[in-house]
């Protein structure tokens, strides 16, 4: 079977675990790389997350060590949602062999270099990485399909009234890849904050062997933070599995395409993608994404689950 | 009958002069003042043409002559939308007896001073003349019952893809009077985009005596302008009428309250009215508009052009 | 003799305190009106700092009450260089007989109005107060002579490396003014900085009478704040006495015309003065002092001092 | 001798060819590598220059092929000052065998792991290249000596009169390298205005063989556009000179430590260097060059002169 070449840019963090279960059991995607970034936690526990993750399910994939802090501003972080380990409380082995450090912006050159197809990147933590990425590496642009973020909102953010976490840790690197002229698909808060795993299903995963244990244990940890909200969420928002799944298949969710712009300055917008609804600009750079079929996406989901076993 | 005292600034202009209809020919309502703003077309317009509305209608109105410009930025109009004159196309007299001119600030102050019950402000063009009387006048402040404004968007805007026209004018007046602890109504594009009179009524309104041919010429005038917009909107969006009708009868609109900032800086989102969602602020200073009862509105403004035309 | 009828706009504050010296003991300008803004101090406290001043050397000046905040931003004050009196340690009377409230705006609006000359505006605190007039009423800008401001800096500021204290308290304010198009003086840091009074001198003042004992204390608590800062100063920089001496006598500082613009977004320039050397723009909109004759303008101090004993 | 290892970032380019040739006939400075960005002209020429520069003068230096656009602005090239090609009207061949072409990140990341000592980098265009590498490689910034600037200004500006061309060029990019910690010295407008080469005295370098000739040539074509700035200067400022000059003998410029941070929002003042002069902050992280030994620095020229006469 044809595969889907991706590689995924992430900062784990609990529900970037869950987006690599997904990616690494998923049979129609090759992760030919992993590339590790500074967001959710600190860039040296994100690296590790990532190495831990792939080498808990035997996975021998590239993983790259990104940038340390965002282009322009202070790396700000997540540790209140994903603990200051962003694994906290799930049990697999900190200590694995690490692999040799390699650079996250010269794998991704090397994986496009080497790639005799396109290849689609999904990015769910900040967009450092892929900034830096874009801007030295021009000509390899059309070796990316397109790139696939978590991050943004059309309409209220979460890091501020404007602005969702992702965008806003790195508004610059944002509108870098946002204005870079390779097709963007945003699956922001408008379609993942309403993909929730709930907590009265937990115990199905739990019941899935090695990795569903893996994946009810993240679940948990997760919702102790939605919990602290007040009942706004009922379970989870599992944000960035959403990308995921969409390049598994993209019917799963409904996209439209707009002009995006991403608001560096502002006081009160600082990250804000702002979705040109009206369309009062001629050029569209962004599909954005609306609803998702939550149902299939658990099924997908769950068919990594077993597949991962299998290994 | 107990009656609401109201003070109308607005920069007529097709749909303020709707509004003018609606406030200046309902029964509950008591129109203490119209100020004239900078704002649809130059203030030397919107002032005649609030004379002339009164003038056409028998109304001795106080009618105010308010700020030439915004406070910060240049003056943008909108003569696109509602013709050089402000009420091109409108069959009412040009040359009408002119009162001796009043400055609006002091015209605002002078009806607080002299009320003995609060009244509300319902601004419906930018905020110049508002902001510059809150300023001025912060002992005045109390004698405020709220400040009704159409202007903002939670979600998209019309002026930029962040911003409605009337607060994307003048952001540095709307975040005085969003700031100054007076209550504050925002009937912004949410809730006005929607409330659209469609163009096979208008015959109805045409049928109604003299005050129902002049809301007909408007309605038709206006509509040429939304007819340039390929078919988003079914017809005219009056804006303005819609913060009138919620002083009349606060029922008519869906209300939730929020923080609400204004955005001054920003390269994409000048004049955005940030509204937050997420109640990530604990103050929420403005009751925010989303859905209004198109019928009733309507049948508000049937009731009023009746009560003109007996006049 | 003709006298120079002028407005100071104030916000007393030690500095503002011998601005009031030498502008009410010279003999060739007509304190036609003194207006009071929030700035050094709280309004509350520069109003009657300004009231007990005039009634310690027996003046009868109208004084009006004028913005209690910049327009946009909240206030910041500068108790730490001012005493949070803004008089503190100064031996006038602190209960005196308060006049009648008056608006700051409508007292500048009716001198102007009633002066068959047209009248030299000195604002030496924020200029929140002459925005609003500016704003509120353009028609009476032609009975405008010029508006010689203390604020700004060309070159380092003072509140912050780009801005200078008065510009950033209201940076929209300033912008307002800058703006406008009447005549603007900016007597900024570039000369007033320089203008020290040195404490080796202090005891000449205080061997002039009730007024010089006066001259004195306020320059000695003043010198104490100065005193904290390392020795950069010898003196303190009496900052509000440059553009009164300018008004005096426009020779005794050298002036050149730029264009200046006023920041009011920035991360760190908030409130610069942006003034065009290089002449990139045609329009040259603002005298800038750059030199004061120090010995003309003690001079000039001296001589207010002995008229206003003899009173 | 001990030579100084340098690397020159660079965008010729008029006074980029000058720096070339100061820098490349030094003996003391051991030039590691050349690497080429966008800025006043774009990339493809600039770094043809940079190759054709090196050609003429028979050096074997590595060229790295940098940034094609700044990091988030658009590309605002300067070919009104250095004409379409760069080097308009100077008499080098155009066509010379082109080496292969070389990343600059990976070109400047490659002679920093080979340097047994540290290297001093040398941007004299926007800082792109330099702000992508300290991004990328957070690492090797131990590997370097100190960033040594042409760029910015502590008083006026040229591109704006807040903002000095390089860094309004990429103002991102430029407050990247600033707040990278590593050791910056500033060769801004400062110093480098002053430090013009007189016409009367580009005869001297006519005189002076093949490569007197070619920076007469430079010379002459640059002070065309000197010649319509109507006077301010006597002659071509050599602005891209002086950081070389600094490398070779830091005692040839009076350097001065200050914070220095970078606006990039603003609108009067986006990519103004804010030197700190008041010492407001604690941090000083910049050394800000002021003044030059004119004539020292022109005797480096020459013997650089008649050293690549020599070759």
């Amino acid at each position: 079977m044809k595969k889907t070449p991706v590689i995924i840019d992430c900062d784990p963090g609990y529900d970037d675990a869950l987006a690599l279960v997904l990616a690494l059991g998923n049979e129609t995607l090759d992760v030919k790389a992993i590339t590790a970034v500074a967001g959710n936690v600190p860039l040296e526990r994100t690296y590790k997350n990532a190495v831990r993750i792939c080498h808990y399910f035997g996975k021998e994939v590239r993983i790259g060590l990104g940038a340390v802090k965002p282009l322009v501003r202070e790396l700000e972080t997540g540790e209140m949602v994903h603990s200051p380990s962003g694994l906290g409380g799930v049990t697999i082995p900190e200590e694995v062999p690490m692999p040799k450090k390699e650079n996250a912006i010269e794998v991704i050159k090397s994986v496009l270099e080497e790639a005799d197809e396109k290849v689609t990147l999904i990015p769910i933590g900040p967009l450092t990485n892929i900034a830096l990425f874009v801007s030295q590496y021009p000509e390899l642009r059309n070796k990316i399909q397109e790139i696939v973020i978590m991050g943004g909102a059309a309409r209220e953010g979460n890091r501020t009234a404007s602005a969702e976490f992702n965008i806003y840790a790195d508004a610059e690197a944002a509108r870098i890849v946002f204005e870079s002229g390779i097709p963007i698909v945003m699956a922001g808060l408008d379609v993942t904050n309403a993909f929730q795993i709930l907590p009265e299903t937990f115990s199905e995963y739990r019941a899935m062997g090695k990795t569903g244990v893996f994946v009810s244990e993240v679940l948990e940890r997760y919702f102790d933070f939605y919990q602290t909200l007040g009942g706004v969420f009922k379970g989870p928002a599992i944000h960035d599995m959403v990308p995921v799944a969409y390049v598994i298949d993209p019917t799963v969710c409904v996209a439209k395409e707009y002009h995006v712009d991403v608001e560096c300055c502002g006081e009160f917008t600082y990250g804000r993608t702002v979705v040109d609804f009206g369309g009062l600009s001629p050029d569209k750079n962004v599909k954005v994404l609306f609803e998702s079929d939550h149902q299939r996406i658990i099924g997908m989901l769950k068919d990594s689950i077993c597949h991962l076993n299998r290994r």
